[in-house]
């Protein structure tokens, strides 16, 4: 049976409140309580995740979704699950109290977003999408829309979805191909759309599709793509339920893993020529508006990765304190020596060590990147809005690409704790590797990602943010130097040499752009890494400081505050520490990508000359 | 649909001629044919594997196995391939002409191994046992064993299995509790044997275990283990098949991933208090014997991962060929530029480097590790045997070890490189995902290979036989410093600081092991790894040479022999690299694994305490 889900409270609160201000943000206007009542919300959420969201976890997992004659079902308990899950506010937990939503800042969107992620990825990809419709059309939606939808979404009577992909737009939407055409206070949408999340389901009486979509003469590529709300049952004028609309399920896929919810092909107008929808904003800015969705579900997908891989590392952890196996090293010799639980195994160790270390410096990376966006949307003076929104643009496609692709590595090691009983599904952390899979591919794969933050984020203001952050941490770099804690000084020692791999890093790259941009590209995804761990580092260099201070002061806490030192060096020796081979990959390796030619790469297979 | 397997033949000539010394094994003893006839076998296993092995791969995971009242079916069309596959005397590939094999070099088994495990490694896994259990047999049996045993396997008539794990002794062996009671000329055995793969099947009409199991009164520990073969079906006197003997199968496991075989939960003597079983070898020296078997195993499980880590780099390369999405960076600016396939994109250009750049290493290390034990088992001069053999038991838990570790990774990468289309069944990637995740698990995860590599092999000789072996690298090295070709050199100095990396992390090994044995073995993965790269560096290096001169002749395969080069380069720059961190790791990381205490992993997700 998979281990319970126990949220990761104590590290939560420890971030929220050491590393990303929450107290700071509890000042801006609007967020009065929010410091107040986050420990209540996060214990109320940690309860939900553990009592209502992980008991349907591996159950859904087997039973999976099931396709008939266009309708779908969702497995067992979810439908009940969803309907508490909106009682309970959680949908609304960012959304102004006038739309029925409780107001908190995103940043409290971190850590209930990771538990609900880790508690039950299916399921939460529900509510997730929800917030990102509500986000959109809040932000580009007419008042009526927003009057409409909003309230229903918040209260789960109805649920959102974002229909972009087709099957030959997949990572460029400039290939789209849906068409809307006017027809009087509205448009028939005609078109296929792919890999929908909860496109159809069982769960509302209603579901929310916002839709990118060309208008007749629209220009080419991704300026010609409108966006459009099309219900699944169309509003009477007073916002009730009317007739159901020509959007239909054709089908649902058979994944590796997130069975728990729908991926679904969505046909629109097939039976009519079109479904019926409604403009969302101006014509032709639908890119525009879905990268405001974009980066908050980005965000949103970094977080699932940290959930799902705190929870296959609390899994790994639980079986290494329980699974006995082997005598201790220092035993070795003697035969009678009893044998001890495989925590006792330095590499067992090491292997949950390095987990628990890379967790928590993208947890701690992810919310005080959220924090920022809250001080981007309400702070009073507009030079800091700017610099939080520059800092939150740079980071975005970070947590997104570096907190995914570590939480496949973390899932993987997970599974390699529990040896042979890992390779099997009764085990659970089979579903953890399987799920996890998808979190560096939707919303943007992690090359994607890397062509964002290079492309967007650095050369586009030639480098000036990116310096402005390396600056950042190099003033913090400097104030560790006084320090006497050995510990201390040798995490900022790797600090140091990963702030210069970057900004030589980013050197190279800006230098590569106007000659060779292929090889200015090529390395993109090593140094989204690059960032992720130094910026990762940052982190965790800061709590190291934080925590040298409370040992020193006798905190009541000491013990925490001494794991987290130790957890901040073992990251700085053991992840840190790759920050030299990443600067030689991108500064001396980015020329050699594109060496070999397409066809010099079948010269492996060709069958053989006579010798 | 999955892209169809095509082995790469090119590539494994050159391994077997130039960097393995086919035409030196070719010289030993009773292999005077193997040159000669190297290239046919190559062509008709690829061809076996492309057209018998590979069709049953995708239906064998969908179908999966069946159990019922203790008989297990395999999926459809698996029968027919074994009786091919053992009339086409590929089970004998290795096997003396005495017994009906082949009687060919264990070089051979290399490529063909890593054919069959690339088509179908479910399918493959039951051969791979035969030829475990033949060897076992060969060099431990008794000649009434032998006679009756060996060539009933090597026909197909009958197959072989190893009945090691029980539920309490998974990795650590010496906790076997299976007996073993004389009676008569016989034995019986009773206890329950798990994860047993094609432990029960309908392939062939007899299964031929291998079990561990205790005598009355044996030491405790590995010293008091012995192995028995306990046939499904008795042998009459003449040796052919006589009564069902008591030992059956109680269930199958549902697993992550190589559905296509049986993985069993074996009960003997549950009926009848005993299965009649009989001594192989003497007495409580099962675990050595079985030693002699799990080092072939483990170098075939390593050539496992190679295999899957290939077939999954073909299938990214095709799709990448293939599928066409976005415009190539050079025409970002213009609207008007036609979208291109995705092998264009330097991220994808590099993830397919990437991939071919640590195959190809890891395919060179492991076929030249086997040339080592065909060398080890025939040379002439026992200094050369005694000098092959502490290289290939140096090698064996780093051809292990690093190969599927690495192999997870390519296949993570590979299913990257089909992006969403990754994530669903039908495109065949996530097979892959799945089933290579086995491979650094069975016959000993990469932890025990790890721990085998720092204990039995590092520290038990004082490092003399890695200090050989470094200095035959830096010997090489060493003859590169007169190149004039700027990839050589480029190569060179990674490979020189891989060595040194090597060197240093040994040597700190060696010092810690007096006085903190934990630290010591804390990073042995990473030193394993390390051994892997720089190893692997090592045979790249020495590819690069070979095409240096290839080139400036003019030969006719100059294509070949620059990408090779150019492949080399990247290995270099974005492999061979990371011996700097992993040094790092190893020397100045080792100490702070086991700071953080069994009960301080907790105090994350304690329940807060009041602010």
């Amino acid at each position: 049976m998979p281990q319970p889900y126990r949220a990761p409270l104590r590290d939560m609160q420890f971030v929220l409140r050491e590393l990303a201000g929450l107290d700071e943000v509890a000042k801006l206007p609007g967020f009065e309580e929010a410091s107040d009542v986050a420990d209540a919300v996060l214990e109320e959420a940690a309860v939900f995740a553990s009592e209502v969201l992980d008991p349907l976890n591996a159950p859904g997992d087997r039973e999976g979704c099931t396709w008939r004659n266009g309708e779908v079902t969702t497995p067992k308990g979810f439908k009940e699950a969803y309907k508490q899950f909106a009682r309970a506010g959680w949908i609304g937990l960012p959304v102004p109290g006038e739309y029925g939503g409780q107001g908190l800042p995103q940043l409290m969107v971190g850590p209930t977003h990771e538990m609900w992620s880790a508690a039950n990825l299916g399921f939460s990809n529900g509510p997730g999408l929800n917030q990102n419709a509500i986000e959109t059309l809040e932000l580009t939606g007419n008042d009526e829309q927003k009057h409409h939808y909003i309230p229903k979404l918040v209260s789960g009577e109805w649920t959102g979805t974002m229909n972009l992909t087709e099957p030959q737009a997949g990572s460029d939407l400039a290939a789209v191909r849906t068409k809307a055409i006017p027809d009087g206070d509205h448009y028939k949408i005609s078109g296929q759309k792919i890999f929908i999340t909860f496109g159809e389901h069982d769960l509302s009486q209603n579901i929310v599709h916002l839709v990118l979509a060309r208008l007749p003469g629209a220009p080419e590529g991704t300026k010609g793509i409108s966006m459009f709300v099309v219900p699944k049952f169309l509003l009477k004028a007073d916002g009730s339920l009317g007739e159901r609309n020509d959007v239909w399920c054709a089908s649902i896929e058979h994944k590796l893993g997130i069975n728990g919810n729908p991926t679904c092909t969505m046909n629109f107008g097939e039976k009519t020529g079109g479904a019926i929808g409604h403009l969302v904003g101006q014509p032709h800015r639908g890119m525009e508006y879905m990268f405001i969705m974009m980066n908050a579900a980005r965000y949103g997908v970094g977080v699932q990765g940290i959930g799902l891989a705190d929870r296959a590392y609390q899994s790994a952890l639980a079986f290494a304190k329980e699974r006995v196996q082997g005598r201790d090293l220092k035993d070795m010799a003697s035969r009678s020596a009893p044998p001890v639980t495989i925590i006792h195994h330095p590499d067992v160790r090491r292997m949950l060590m390095s987990m628990k270390a890379q967790i928590e410096a993208m947890r701690a990376l992810a919310y005080v990147t959220a924090a920022s966006l809250d001080i981007a949307n309400r702070h009073p003076d507009e030079k800091v809005r700017a610099e939080h929104k520059a800092f939150i643009e740079l980071m975005t496609p970070v947590v997104k690409g570096w907190s995914t692709d570590t939480a496949i590595e973390i899932c993987s090691t997970a599974l390699q704790v529990f040896g042979g009983m890992g390779f099997i599904e009764e085990t659970g952390i089979a579903q953890q590797y399987r799920d996890v899979r998808i979190t560096s591919i939707y919303e943007g794969t992690t090359g994607i990602q890397a062509l964002d933050l290079v492309g967007r984020k650095l050369l586009r203001d030639m480098g000036k943010t990116a310096m402005r952050v390396v600056g950042d941490m190099k003033t913090f770099a400097a104030t560790l130097e006084s320090s006497t804690d050995p510990d201390v000084l040798a995490i900022r020692e790797q600090f140091v040499n990963g702030i210069d791999a970057v900004a030589a890093a980013s050197l190279a790259i800006g230098k590569n752009a106007p000659t060779d941009i292929a090889a200015s590209f090529a390395c993109s995804v090593p140094y989204l890494k690059l960032w992720g761990i130094v910026a990762g580092g940052w982190q965790m260099a800061r709590a190291a400081a934080i925590a040298e201070k409370k040992i020193a002061a006798n905190d009541v806490e000491s013990e925490f505050y001494k794991t987290k030192l130790a957890t901040a060096r073992f990251f700085a020796d053991h992840v840190l520490s790759q920050a030299a081979w990443l600067r030689h990959e991108i500064v001396n390796g980015s020329s050699s990508v594109m060496r070999v030619s397409e066809d010099a790469f079948e010269l492996d297979r060709k069958v053989m000359t006579p010798a």
